[in-house]
């Protein structure tokens, strides 16, 4: 039997384009010779719709444009799309043929931790799914599931067991997970101890695409019964993965490094945005540093040269090499840049607050004054011109609070904010090994890290340090108590975790952010503001 | 029996506090004859403790200082408190005697829409709860439930039903149910439901205080077995209500006018925002507008004049009389007053963009730098003297994208966010009539509203007709197609859905607002950014 996996990139809420875009790897599927085509979880609506889900006329859109695609199919199809009963709402999976809808799986486990919520809008289904297939003559046995339900280890179920039980020949999971690093290896794991306890094939087809926070990465995986690899999809983009199960050689699982596959999660989700944003041209601040440095590079690689624009904007305490490493990745880069000097307009803040900061000294107002005048600087530009700003922290800086709101936190998407000061060194080192000379500077890359605020300022953190220790309160979800335990110096690991408590107030205004870990800032991550827990104290 | 009802405010993560809060109360109702003493929801904890509940280290400590709590016990007393076990997490109540906990019960209704996420941490209990409690030589049969088992319309049970099958002589309810407005109705027409099902007391005690968002008004309530209202707390305010539950007469419910509660909620929302953060002065930008007259208004009254400093940042725009009402309503509430021009500022700003800007016409670009500067002084005054920013937009302009991202959307504390224009201009002038006088300037109430941002200015909508319109779409969560199947211009609704859909990505970005309808922007209406779903296409 000739399967294909089409693993497509739908966008929310739009639900006749996405219906057109359905039919069109449908087609190419069945001209390749497809005896059955599969498509990902809740396609037609795009993921995650959030409270679209409750609204009435969505679910009826969805619901006529199923009845459509039903209308037009000839060849087997499996795709996901919600079903509203009198018993609930339930996200299911639909398998359509010759001109009608065959039957329906309702998903049984919904994921509510992290960054999903199904449970505040789906009803859980009781039933695993076990269809017949009829395909040149013979019947196969088709077991129907729904991402999750593939992740059945911290419920008290084996689904893929009961469907062997139940007769299942081949299962068949749609997803729409989202990336983050290792997630590969995850999947691949999983689905192998399936197909160990069940014998069966076993056909993995996950969404492309970015929504908002998260990315899909695709990366479709067919597994044959003596759970040899198949099939595999591409990372990051759409593909179709024709496989002739009970036919097909095993092949090599293809992985690419970790640098490369997070900064291609973090182009298409600049892409997507961008996009299905309705823009097309992006603004950033190039400091010099290597955060905005980074930045620009995947934001050059993901809309074009022509499309970003940078932008220097030096105050008297920037350095020249600041200004020449700048300016030199700019012509790496070949994008417009400008220099927009900030001191006049420094000096004019300055006046305006004479007389309230006269018997003051100067502190963190004057340097957050800098920071915001860049930032509505950049805002002016994107205004003006409907360039969107990138913003360019990291989630060091961010855990700690050490970053300025309405300042260099303005942007419509924090590209690199779930990426370590750890991780922002190693993917700028990848680009350059990758580009083959210093596409990012060499200077921006080994030069202490500095605002460049007031003179001599340096960050006054060692990355070294203190980037692994944010990545084991956040990623890890260890307690400070425990890395206390673990022999971390007592101080330091109450000083950060302090600051990322305190400074939740800011991240709750933050662009949003692209998510490549296990644990990011944003809607996975609901911390109160209000928050007098501290379990040092 | 003399219940005792100790409506409290405690603090989210604050659990020693949270401790020494409630014995105190506790030893009060004792001192007070109470034969048993019942507390809200999760109190030793706080609500929402949102992913504090996912640390091993905080379920821990809280089972630590219930044991506390438990060994110090004399009296009965009921109190909410997570447990944790090998089945998973719950919410529930305890009922602790004589220094021990004699039992407890796990909530079976566990909400999950809206602003709750309850699914997202516990498991649902499964057993309603029925306790022997012995006073007097007496021996009681006590139901107990929390929150959401009282709202089981749309559940299928009727948990007070399952409880005086089981012998409850008397339902005791422990809740954290958050203001909006007309919920006290809600609240009291629902018990009142289930009194007439069972015909035994119910005695209904609610949190107090705000966190984050949510503000939890108190206002508990006990009906005795004929359906007579015999206890009330207050409004938003921490209070103890003891009855006599079987002797107590009947009282009427008492209830304030709708202006006056919102405007307590409010009120109760900065001062719980300052104290639990650690904040005591606020600032806020005053234009002579009717929004920050009203926000200042509340915050004067939340945290005293001598705590707040309002600014007057005119522009070349500015008209006099706007100068004038910001003038004279600083006076009238007897706060610190400055005014700081912003012109010299704008001017600077022209001169570093006028090159990127040579070719083209002024737009929406310096009219946003005008926001953004007087937001950047507002932020300079608050990092130079620690005091907190209050954004003072509305409902309305928030749903339209009229308010500038960086710009008068800067602050800690957004106050009037959940308010309707209409709403505004309904508090404000119950602030007066309040007041016996013209505390917010007559001319502010009754000029057209104008961002004052280019010359001869007004704000581009009437609001007599947009600002329900938004309401229906939002609160009332209508469709686009039923206000126009209902008549109203469709253009006009056709404008008004697409400008809440674009302009997600600046509510995704505002300060905190504080949630007083059944539905805010914020945590409880989670619509995507990227959203390409119109249903008027």
């Amino acid at each position: 039997m000739k399967i294909s996996l089409c693993q497509i990139n739908p966008t929310v809420g739009a639900i006749s384009k996405n219906k057109v875009q359905i039919m069109d790897w449908y087609h190419r599927a069945i001209a390749a010779g497809a005896d059955l085509v599969v498509f990902p979880e809740l396609v037609l609506i795009g993921y995650p719709p959030q409270d679209l889900l409750l609204r009435d006329r969505f679910i009826q859109e969805a619901n006529h444009a199923l009845n459509e695609i039903a209308a037009e199919s000839t060849v087997p199809m499996v795709l996901g799309s919600p079903l509203k009963t009198d018993d609930g709402l339930y996200n299911c999976a639909f398998l359509l043929s010759e001109g009608t809808i065959i039957c329906h799986y309702k998903k049984i486990l919904l994921p509510t931790y992290d960054v999903f919520d199904e449970d505040r809008y789906f009803t859980s289904g009781h039933e695993t799914a076990v269809f017949d297939l009829n395909i040149h003559d013979k019947t196969t046995k088709i077991g129907l599931q729904i991402c999750e339900d593939l992740w059945d280890k911290d419920y008290a179920c084996n689904l893929a067991k009961d469907m062997k039980q139940n007769g299942a020949e081949l299962i068949i999971n749609i997803s729409a997970s989202p990336y983050r690093t290792g997630r590969l290896k995850d999947r691949a794991a999983l689905i192998q101890n399936k197909v160990a306890d069940t014998k069966i094939p076993f056909v993995y087809c996950n969404l492309v695409g970015a929504q908002d926070e998260l990315i899909f990465d695709g990366q479709s995986l067919v597994y044959d019964e003596q759970n040899n690899l198949i099939g595999q999809g591409v990372a990051f983009e759409e593909d179709i993965i024709s496989v002739d199960v009970g036919v097909a050689a095993p092949i090599e699982l293809s992985q690419s490094s970790r640098e490369e596959k997070i900064y291609n999660a973090l182009l298409l989700g600049i892409r997507d945005y961008f996009a299905k944003t309705g823009h097309k041209k992006a603004v950033l601040g190039l400091s010099g540093g290597i955060d905005s440095s980074l930045t620009a590079c995947i934001a050059v690689d993901a809309l074009g040269s022509e499309n970003v624009h940078g932008v220097s904007m030096p105050s008297k305490y920037s350095s020249d090499h600041s200004k020449d490493d700048a300016r030199i990745l700019a012509e790496n880069l070949n994008i417009d840049y400008r220099v927009i000097p900030i001191e006049s307009t420094a000096t004019a803040f300055d006046g305006a607050l004479s007389e309230s900061f006269v018997e003051s000294d100067p502190n963190v107002a004057e340097e957050n004054i800098q920071a915001r005048i860049r930032g509505t600087l950049l805002m002016a530009l994107s205004n003006k011109f409907n360039w969107l700003v990138l913003s360019t922290g990291n989630k060091t800086e961010l855990a700690m609070g050490y970053c300025t709101l309405y300042g260099d936190m303005n942007g419509g998407l924090a590209v690199i904010s779930d990426l370590s000061k750890t991780d922002v060194y190693a993917l700028s080192r990848w680009v350059n090994k990758n580009a083959g000379f210093a596409r990012i500077p060499v200077n921006s890359i080994e030069k202490p890290p500095s605002a460049e605020l007031r003179p001599d300022q340096v960050d006054p953190f060692d990355y070294d340090v203190v980037s692994p220790l944010v990545s084991a309160l956040i990623e890890d979800e260890k307690s400070p108590s425990e890395l206390i335990d673990e022999g971390y110096d007592p101080e330091l690991v109450k000083d950060i975790s302090r600051r990322i408590r305190i400074n939740e107030y800011k991240r709750r205004q933050a662009a949003p952010g692209l998510r490549v870990t296990s644990k990011a800032f944003g809607m996975g991550r609901r911390v109160p503001i209000v928050n007098q827990f501290d379990e040092l104290k």
